[in-house]
């Protein structure tokens, strides 16, 4: 049974969410530790002292080097020292790299840890990756995302021959900025992944690929977008539709159709991000993950370790790391 | 009163549509002349023959060259050649940029033309730019995208001091990729503009600003997100309201308020994009525009043409060239 690491501490809502969402986990088998301050009331589960925490604005780098028994980095050591098989926080998503880089290191042939977000679409979740790592790649980088994103896909979203598409602004490989144009040449050429093409920004929510891959800024930028694009849109219609008396009663009759909506298009089910290429498996939940996201967080970062997914990445990538090197 | 030359055959629904837009701007006081093969019934406006036509799918510079007949060509050239004060076109894109650097040329100190997208939201429209013309951008680029927006925000949408934001992934000026990082410190310097910092992508539908400056890579990906994120979203709510009884009913009483939503956000408003650095005003309307797009769009670069917009563009343009050269 694998074991996981849970940052009390971290998040919007921790640690009353964070503590209710390790009890479901726990509920659903996942052996968990949460890493908290001395006397934090855990409704049993095993707690393993953390006296300070990083907020969510501090400095990323200078915070965890400043505070190595702070709840998330104490939660990423346990990980690095073999104490837990995998790490999960809600708090500061550079933090969260950072500690990661700093203490379970990179996979030998990873160039450059990627941060991935399964998105719910209509057919199931498409993993864009890097969703905010790596604000500038070259091509090079893009061709092992998709490898590590092929391999989370498979191992951890049981999809059997992840379709890969890149991210860009034409189908055609000729369309594109420099860096999307070579890497659809790489993709192309490169083994054990299956490349298909180019996937445009309309296409992301329509569940173009299992796997989808992109520059950090853009992943990033996309991500945000369609979070603003999803909120805008249901706020406007609401205020549309309580405008009027007939708005509002229908308004009523509709509501367990966009609760559906809701639901299917809700991030929580996936839990978080995955941060992918490191020699442990790190998941930062949303900020405002409650009880529910922050459950599905920690059962996926379990299957993760149970399928031995960062083992299965390190047999995957040092091989095309020969063609170029940093 | 200006005179606009209009592309009877660019678009999806050319030339009936075309033409019905044609009739409604000339019915709202443009001077406007169709240019379209001979015998095409214009409802009794100018026609001036173009015997041919470019495809929505030909490679753009090479139809541009190889049939300087065709509608599209002939509308741009009329343009240079003082026929007419601006061109619309609801053709290819591409060959509608190309037939705007070939034939109207760039104005003296703009290193980039650049499409200028209007998106509509809750608090009237960002201008949105580069839109697609330039995938990849050095930092110079954005500033003077900065001040051609300022320059049509003001004098086409009314806005007395706008103010410019930067698309980025995060609102701090250190985050970014290098070239957002560069752009922001040189916006900052910048004179004769309103720098209001970094937007996200969630802030864009929220009408963060009165200018948005991107790449064309991440303008064009971040309109396309918004169109898919939109269109996706009303799809998958008439599925699930349509799917019982009690959601039919309700979706029959919200049908108003639904609609108002879409008119609000309604990119047939500001009639299309506009090419911004010419020697000439060139209206680029979506392809699938109907009469009131087409309509709109003529419009607005009819009174384009009356404020002098490109006169202005290169009043306020060649001063900020001398520090960097391309």
């Amino acid at each position: 049974m694998a074991r996981v690491a849970v940052d009390a501490l971290g998040g919007d809502r921790a640690p009353d969410e964070v503590i209710a969402g390790a009890l479901e986990a726990s509920a659903r088998g996942v052996d968990v530790v949460l890493y908290g301050p001395e006397g934090l009331d855990t409704g049993g589960l095993e707690l393993a002292v953390a006296p300070t925490a990083i907020g969510m604005a501090e400095k990323p780098s200078e915070a965890v080097r400043a505070k190595p028994d702070s709840s998330m980095v104490a939660a990423v050591r346990a990980v690095a020292d073999g104490k837990a098989d995998a790490v999960v926080s809600a708090g500061n998503t550079g933090a969260m790299l950072a500690a990661g880089l700093l203490h379970l290191r990179r996979l030998p042939g990873v160039l450059r840890p990627a941060i991935a977000v399964p998105v719910p679409t209509r057919r199931g979740a498409s993993l864009l990756l890097d969703a905010g790592a790596n604000a500038d790649c070259r091509p090079e980088h893009l061709v092992q995302f998709a490898v590590m994103g092929s391999v989370f896909s498979t191992e951890l979203l049981g999809v059997a021959e992840p379709a890969v598409r890149l991210l860009s602004i034409g189908e055609e490989p000729e369309k594109g900025n420099q860096l999307t144009i070579e890497a659809h040449a790489l993709l192309t050429e490169a083994e054990g992944i299956r490349f298909a093409g180019n996937a445009e920004g309309r296409d992301l929510l329509r569940g173009a690929a299992d796997v989808v891959v992109t520059d950090g800024f853009t992943g990033n930028m996309a991500l945000k977008l369609l979070e603003g694009a999803i909120t805008e849109l249901l706020d406007l219609l609401r205020t549309e539709i309580t405008a009027t008396a007939r708005g509002k009663l229908g308004g009523l009759l509709i509501r367990p159709a966009a609760r559906r909506v809701r639901h299917e298009l809700d991030p929580d089910t996936y839990g978080g991000a995955y941060l992918l290429g490191l020699r442990g498996l790190a998941v930062i939940a949303h900020g405002s993950s409650g009880r529910r996201a922050i459950a599905n967080a920690i059962e996926l970062a379990a299957r993760g370790a149970e399928h031995r997914v960062v083992e299965r990445l390190a047999d995957r990538l040092p091989e095309r790391e020969h063609a170029r090197s940093v």
